[in-house]
């Protein structure tokens, strides 16, 4: 990592991306004034703090693209704007949403978890009382079972990071490790599973199996250092680390030791994916999301200001672990290059990679590959392709929903510097699998 | 940090934690039926879910102490809530505010920086062009030079952790590295200061020597994850890790390479401290903020529900660096343990410190003491005290606001189950130096 480290500070200090800063960015002082002036007059009635802050109008503005999808009355949709974020911490306000109820509006003062079946003590704990109970704090990532691969009105209608990748947002969040609670109420023999209730319209309900929950999930009442919000869950929700983020029941209100799976609705109907190469079978019990990452800038939707230096950035995160690796292409898979992890890396969270990159003007197609702690690397839409029987038809076909689809992302770059969604573009997109082979074969099994 | 990790899990399986919980907090569930019925009608109009979403109404409702301070027009002023805090990211809306001049309402497309003085290339950027650059996200904590010595009113007056300690947050910061932006501009021979300014009406003016500037200095443009908001200098700010808020200028416009300190008015008159020990002189390049700590929950206003298990829990930081290691004390000083840090710790940013405790339901006195990486010793207000040659008689002057006070936050727990501040209440303060003693004599020289 150190030498990672130095090569960047190496490739600030030797001036090529200062070159590139000061022919293609950078205007000399000289050239201009401060635009600027001080002491603007601010819109009247403009306060300067209110008790609990707001972002700038300039930037609720910009934001029209959270705003198609918040706006429908039910079920709640929201998608992250990940093209805009920085660092690894979503902000609560942008988290995603996903509902299939309509949400209660929970009285934290009457609200009850109550914890029973399989257990020698059945409990009901109000919130006062988990709150002094044993809490820890971890940044773990969320993602919908199918984010990137919803495309309602077409494959290649969407655009941006946000469009197809914003199912998925990182918080750090606090409680109480459900192991705690299922300690005090004491498992009895046979106790392999569980089943946790939401306190929606239709009572959420999903199975968990016990090695998890003692494991490293959380019955969560924090949310990036407040409340667990709304729309997340408020006043208490699961937080199974790692895992599709149906089993992370929001606005939980019960938790019933059991001996199997209750295959309920929400687990089958609704999130089982028929995966072309099982025959109409379903895939049960694979529980944790595959290594993903996406460039968020440059990417689908934003428009490059001139040749020379970018930074390129993005995110990427692992239901297996810590991410240990993000690889970034700049020429469509004929080369990669090792990308900078923020550090500390999280396992189980959104990890922030960065790679120098000097724009020469020419077309590119900019693509990231992450590996994770358990050496599984992120595939090419081919190699994924491959792996499920899934044909280039099969892709076209917009009534598909895959889950667990985590191919590489490409973005392509044009000459005046516009950049585009160049999945699902298939006469556009290199091919380019785990092994970094440039060849134009497209897999059409 | 593995046999700490043991030991709490020991703690909690062996069972006293849960016998404890048994008795004084958790009824079982035979007892009394869930509260809270499914299907709560919502307030008419109340959307599921907004575009930029909001916190629960009754969270809003508790907000009242945020409130009293941040009405007030000019100057801004807003303390974090401490007391409510969980994990170390402190939400952007509760972010503190100390304000001295008027906000400006910046559009970001307007908004330029300045890079001149004694620099071979001076400079102008805009927002775009530095979000091309070379970023870098950290976690860091600002704090009020003041911070928890400022007392309107009376020292005692001040009950809960947001009245006295609120002038601290902590936030992921994203920016391009001041150094970056320097060696582009090419800092000339004897460039050993920088001035920087801000877009506020006061053009608000801070020295910064070069050292730190090429250390970890960031010109920060991202906030937990988001623009940082207005009221923390959108769209641009100073970040000066671990150094007296005052230093980290907001609403960042320009920055001038110097050869020596300004001395500004913010500098001098507003931002010097006379000491009781150095005979009417001022204390100045004393930039770092000390190691500090306070114990979050229980804290002061706050109200124990019946004996019986609770965990102690709070934050420390440190100019100095990283947090090493939080002791606590629940008997007034004469014995103290060591509290479980959150991991990651991160340099120069509030940590999550964790201690598992069981109420007797007797009157307990509860403290907290933090080391840094340095080995620096958050010290007793008696041990600051003699250090300073500051009297009892000097800190009941309610005139006095002394800089970096970092003196250990006693809580007192009556036998009701009310916590109270006992820090300043001198009949009731235990002597507690950093020896562990506990005598009884107060230090009044």
């Amino acid at each position: 990592m150190n030498s990672k480290h130095s090569g960047r500070r190496r490739f600030l200090k030797e001036g090529a991306a200062l070159a590139g800063l000061a022919v293609g960015a950078i205007r000399s002082a000289s050239a201009q004034t401060l635009a600027s002036e001080i002491s603007e007059a601010r819109p009247k009635g403009t306060k300067y703090t209110t008790a609990y802050g707001e972002r700038s109008h300039f930037e609720a503005e910009r934001s029209v693209r959270t705003h198609d999808y918040a706006e429908r009355p039910f079920p709640a949709k929201k998608l992250t704007p990940l093209q805009d974020s920085v660092g690894v911490i979503t902000p609560n306000a942008v988290h995603f949403v996903a509902d299939h109820y309509v949400p209660p509006d929970i009285d934290p003062r009457q609200h009850r978890l109550m914890i029973h079946g399989m257990v020698d003590r059945p409990m009901v704990f109000t919130l006062e009382e988990l709150k002094r109970m044993p809490s820890v704090s971890r940044v773990h990532f969320l993602e919908c079972v199918a984010n990137s691969s919803l495309h309602r009105g077409g494959r290649d209608a969407f655009e941006t990071a946000q469009e197809i990748h914003g199912r998925t947002s990182c918080s750090e969040w606090t409680g109480v490790p459900l192991s705690v609670l299922l300690n005090a109420a004491g498992v009895q023999q046979g106790g392999g599973w569980l089943v946790a209730e939401g306190s929606d319209s239709g009572k959420y309900t999903y199975s968990l199996p016990m090695a998890k929950a003692m494991e490293d999930v959380l019955v969560a009442y924090g949310q990036n250092g407040e409340a667990v919000r709304p729309e997340q869950g408020y006043p208490l929700r699961l937080l199974v680390p790692g895992w599709e983020a149906p089993f992370n029941v929001k606005w939980l209100r019960r938790i019933k030791v059991v001996d199997q799976p209750y295959m309920t609705k929400m687990e089958t109907i609704l999130h089982s994916y028929l995966r072309p190469d099982l025959n109409g079978k379903a895939v049960w019990f694979l529980f944790e999301m595959p290594p993903k990452s996406v460039i968020t800038r440059p990417s689908g939707g934003q428009q490059m200001s001139g040749r020379g230096y970018y930074e390129i950035t993005g995110l990427a995160w692992s239901g297996g672990g810590a991410i240990t690796r993000v690889e970034v292409s700049t020429d469509g898979g004929r080369s990669w290059k090792d990308a900078q992890l923020q550090e500390p890396v999280h396992r189980k969270a959104h990890t922030r990679f960065r790679l120098d990159w000097n724009w020469d003007g020419e077309e590119a197609m900019l693509q990231s590959r992450c590996t994770d702690e358990r050496g599984d690397v992120q595939p090419a839409l081919e190699e994924l392709s491959k792996r499920w029987g899934a044909s280039e038809e099969y892709w076209k076909s917009t009534s598909v929903t895959a889950f667990h689809f985590n191919p590489i992302q490409p973005w392509k770059v044009t000459r005046e510097g516009s950049v585009h969604n160049a999945l699902f573009k298939f006469n556009s997109v290199p091919s380019n699998g785990p092994d970094g082979g440039g060849a134009d074969s497209h897999s059409d099994h």
